[in-house]
C-alpha cells in the first residue's frame, strides 16, 4: 500500500499546484449552521417556504476558493459535494473568473440571444470551440439547452420524432396527425421511452416518467406510462462475485429485450431508452462495461434509440471526459444528454436522428451561451493542467484508501467507483444520514445518494491533498 | 387625430431620452441576410443542423443598440420582436451593462449554487429587492425556477399537490403511494390540467399537453391526457360587437364549468387551468376582463387551483407590470408563472399551496440569481423612467395609428392589444409572413403568431419615435 502511494504522489506532482493552497476545513461557530444562518434562514422562509425547508447552508461566495466553501458564519467546509456535483474547477478558480470578466460574458448576459432565430454572430466557432471540441466519439451533432431536465426532454421528443419518421417512412407529417397531436390524442401517446431502477433523469414531467430513485419526488403527479426495468445489482468486491454478477446481469439484459418485445405486440412500443453510466441519485449504481455494450446491441437488434444521460458522470470525473466512452461501444449511443459539470446543457446527437425536429425542439431561448464562455476556461484548463487523468489518479487513490478504512470500519461496505464519482454504503438510511450530518460538523461537507450510500463528487481540481483531508476528517467522523 | 396625437406627445415627453438616439434601421446588403450570414449559416448547419434551420440572423451584439439589432452582414433593423418578446430594456442599455459588470454578476456565473441546498448567502434579500419588490398584488411567496417551461411544469406539480393534500385531508404521503407513483402508477394519474384552444405554456412533456398553437410542436410525442377548452375567439372592434361577444364568453364559461364536472364525474378531475392573459403565441387572442373574473370564480366553485402564466404578458409590457392585474379579480390567482422579460424564469404563489413540495418542486439550480442582478437593474429603471405607463401611452399611439392604417389597407383587420402587445390579423398566413418577410428587407423585424396575425412585442424602452419609424417602415411594406 505505501509503495503503491509513493507512485502515485510522483504521478500527481505532474498535475500543478492548488488553487487553494494553504486552505483547510475550520468552523467558526460551536454548531453549524451557525447563528447568523440560523436566523437568516428564518426570513427566507417568509418567502420561499420550500426552499427554506431543502437548504443546507448559506454560500458565502467572497469568502469561497477552490474545494472550499464558506458559510454565512464564516465556516469554512472541505467541500465533497461541489453543488450537487456541478462547481467543476471549485470556487473563484481565476480562469473562471477571468472567462466571468470577459466582455463575450458581459455581452451574452446583458444580451440574452433567443437563440433559435437569433444567434450571436459568434455561435458556429463557439460550438466548435467548446461543445464540440470535447464531443463524445462519433457524435456528429449538438444542440444547447437550459438544464439537464430541458436536455432529457428534447432529447426524448428527438427520438420519438425519428421513431416515428422511421414508421411512417418519411419525415413528412399530416395535418391530421398534427391535429390529433394539439388535442394530445396523436399517434405519439403510444410511445414510451425505457428506463431503469434506481435511474435519475429529472423531475419535469417527461423525465420523471423515467426517474425511479424516490417514489416522493413523483408522488400525486400524473406520468407517462413509461416502463422501468431492472439494473443489475452488482456485488462487491467485484473480483469475488464474477459469476453471480454476470448472472444478474444477464438476467436484467433479458428483462429488458422481454419488456421491449412485450410492449411492441401490445402496440405500445418502447422509442428509446435512457440509462446513465453510474446511476448517482440511485446511489451510485453501476454494471460492467459488457453490459453496456450488449444493452447497446439490444437496442440496435430491436429498432431502441439508445440515449446515455452524462449529467453527473460527463465532464471528466470518470477519469475520461465522457463516463460511456470507457465501456468501448462499437456503435456509439444515438443521444448524450449534459449538464451540471459542463457548466452548458443540452446533447449530442448522431446526424441520422436530426430530421424534422422544427417547432418541437425549440424554446425562446434554446440554451445559454454565457455558460460556453465559462465551458471553454474549464476546457482549456482541464488541457493544460490534466485534470481527467488526475481525476482517475485522485479517485484510484481515494478508492483504495476507504476500502483500507472499510477493513477497520464495518459499517463502510461496497466502496465502489470510477474516477473521483466513488461511493460506499452505510448500514441503513438513518445510519447514513447521521454520518453526512456529522460530517458537516467536522467542516466536511459530503453528499448522499441512494437509500444508504455516500458519494464523493468534488471539483476536478480536488487533488491528493484534498483526498487526505477528506480521509482524515471522514475517519474523524466515523469515530465520534 | 392630430390633437389627440399632441397630447399624447406631451405625455410621452416625460420618459426621457432615447438610448438610441440618433439610430435608425439602415441595410447594408441588398437582400438580407447577407452574404456573411449565408456563408456562416452553412457551417452552422454542419453542427446544429435544426438550430440553423430555425434561425433568421446572426446577431451582432456589440453592434447592436436599444431597439436596433445589427446581423453579421452589418444591417440594422428596428427590432419590435425583441428576442421573442425577451429583451426588456433593448440591446446593451447602460444600466444592464453595469449590472453585468458588478461584482454580484461574476460572482454568481463564476459560482453558480445549487440554490436549494446552497442559496449564496444574499439570496434572501436578492428575493426581496427583486421579485417580491413587484410581485402580483396578493401572491405571498415566490420560487425562481429556469426558464418558462420549467416555471410551468412546476407550477403544475405544487397544484397537483395541493389537490391531492386536499383530497387526503393531510400532506401526510403513504410509502405505498410513493411506490405506486415511482413507477408510473400512482393516483395522481387521474389528474389533470386544463388549458384552451390557442393556448401556449412551453414544449416540455407537461407543458407540451397543456400547449394547442400548432399541431406541428408536439406531434410525433406521447402527452397527458389533459383537457384544451374553447377559449373566446372575440369580434373586432369590441365596441361594434359587445353582444356576441358577451355570448361567446358566456359559452366558454359554460364549457369550463361543464368539463370539469365531466371529468370528476368520470375520476379523472381537473386539479387546475392554465391561461394567458394574452394568448401570445396562439395569435394575441384575448377575452374581457370580466371573462377572467368569472373564471376565477368557476375556478374558486369547482375546486380548481388558478394559474397565470404571465411569461409574455409580465415586466410591464401591457400597461401594468402583470397583465392579469388589469382584470380587478376579486381572489388573486393561486399562482403566476413568469419569465423572458422578467429576465429571470419561476413562479409566484399563495401561502396555502405550499405544503410537502419536498424533493418534487427542486432541480440542481433551482433558478439562476445572475438573472436576478439583471431584473434588478431593469425594475430601477422601470421606476425611474416610468417604463410601465410608457407602454400603455405608446401602446395606445400605436395601435390608434395601426387603426387609422386599417382604413386605409383593408388587409389589416382585427387591430387589438393592450400596452404594447399590440397585433392584428393579415387575410392568410402566407399573406402576413410575406409581410413579415418583407418587412425585414425594409429594416424591420417583426414577430408573427397564430395563423395570420403579426404581433408587435418591442421593448420597454421602445418609444413613441420608434413607432413612428416603425409605422413609416411598415407602410412601406405594404406599399410594395
Amino acid at each position: 500500500m505505501r509503495s503503491l502511494r509513493i507512485s502515485k504522489l510522483f504521478v500527481l506532482r505532474r498535475y500543478g499546484t492548488r488553487v487553494d493552497e494553504g486552505w483547510q476545513a475550520a468552523l467558526r461557530t460551536a454548531a453549524v449552521p451557525g447563528p447568523v444562518g440560523v436566523a437568516q434562514k428564518e426570513a427566507y422562509a417568509q418567502i420561499s417556504p420550500h426552499m427554506a425547508a431543502t437548504m443546507r447552508i448559506f454560500f458565502d461566495i467572497e469568502a469561497s476558493l477552490g474545494n472550499y466553501i464558506a458559510d454565512v458564519d464564516g465556516n469554512v467546509y472541505l467541500d465533497a459535494f461541489s453543488q450537487i456535483s456541478s462547481a467543476t474547477l471549485g470556487y473563484n478558480h481565476p480562469a473562471v473568473l477571468a472567462a466571468c470578466e470577459s466582455s463575450d460574458m458581459k455581452n451574452f448576459m446583458a444580451n440574452r440571444p433567443a437563440m433559435g432565430y437569433f444567434p450571436h454572430s459568434k455561435f458556429p466557432q463557439q460550438l466548435e470551440q467548446t461543445l464540440m471540441r470535447c464531443a463524445p466519439t462519433g457524435m456528429d451533432g449538438v444542440t444547447t439547452m437550459m438544464c439537464g431536465s430541458c436536455s432529457n426532454e428534447n432529447a426524448f421528443k428527438a427520438v420519438f420524432k425519428a421513431w416515428m419518421n422511421r414508421e411512417r417512412g418519411t419525415d413528412e407529417v399530416s395535418d391530421a396527425e398534427c391535429d390529433a397531436a394539439n388535442f394530445n390524442k396523436g399517434e405519439g401517446n403510444k410511445l414510451s421511452i425505457m428506463s431503469f431502477k434506481g435511474a435519475f433523469h429529472g423531475r419535469t414531467f417527461g423525465c420523471a416518467s423515467c426517474t425511479n430513485t424516490r417514489g416522493r419526488i413523483k408522488v400525486d403527479i400524473p406520468l407517462l406510462d413509461f416502463p422501468i426495468v431492472d439494473h443489475p445489482q452488482l456485488l462487491y468486491p467485484l473480483e469475488d462475485h464474477a459469476a453471480e454478477n454476470a448472472a444478474e446481469e444477464s438476467r436484467c439484459l433479458e428483462q429488458v429485450r422481454h419488456v421491449i418485445r412485450e410492449r411492441a405486440q401490445k402496440g405500445k412500443p418502447v422509442a428509446g431508452m435512457i440509462i446513465e453510466p453510474i446511476q448517482a441519485e440511485g446511489g451510485d449504481r453501476t454494471a460492467t462495461d459488457s453490459f453496456y455494450r450488449q444493452l447497446r446491441n439490444i437496442c440496435l437488434e430491436e429498432n431502441v434509440y439508445f440515449i446515455v444521460d452524462e449529467v453527473q458522470t460527463g465532464a471528466g470525473v470518470s477519469g475520461k471526459w465522457w463516463a460511456h466512452e470507457h465501456w468501448g461501444l462499437e456503435t456509439p449511443p444515438d443521444v448524450v444528454t449534459f449538464a451540471k459539470k459542463m457548466q452548458a446543457a443540452g446533447f449530442y446527437f448522431q446526424k441520422s436522428l436530426n430530421n424534422n425536429w422544427g417547432p418541437t425542439i425549440f424554446n425562446t431561448f434554446v440554451g445559454d451561451p454565457a455558460r460556453l464562455v465559462i465551458l471553454d476556461a474549464v476546457l482549456n484548463v482541464n488541457e493544460e493542467e490534466n485534470l481527467t487523468p488526475k481525476a482517475a489518479a485522485v479517485g484510484d487513490y481515494v478508492k483504495d484508501e476507504i476500502l483500507a478504512l472499510s477493513q477497520k470500519y464495518s459499517e463502510i461496505q461496497n466502496v465502489r467507483g470510477r474516477g473521483t464519482l466513488v461511493a460506499w454504503d452505510h448500514p441503513s438510511m438513518a445510519a447514513r444520514d447521521k454520518v453526512v450530518g456529522d460530517a458537516m460538523q467536522n467542516g466536511l461537507l459530503l453528499g448522499g445518494c441512494g437509500n444508504q450510500s455516500i458519494r464523493l463528487r468534488p471539483s476536478l481540481t480536488f487533488d491528493e491533498s484534498h483526498a487526505d483531508e477528506f480521509l482524515h476528517l471522514f475517519e474523524k467522523t466515523l469515530n465520534h
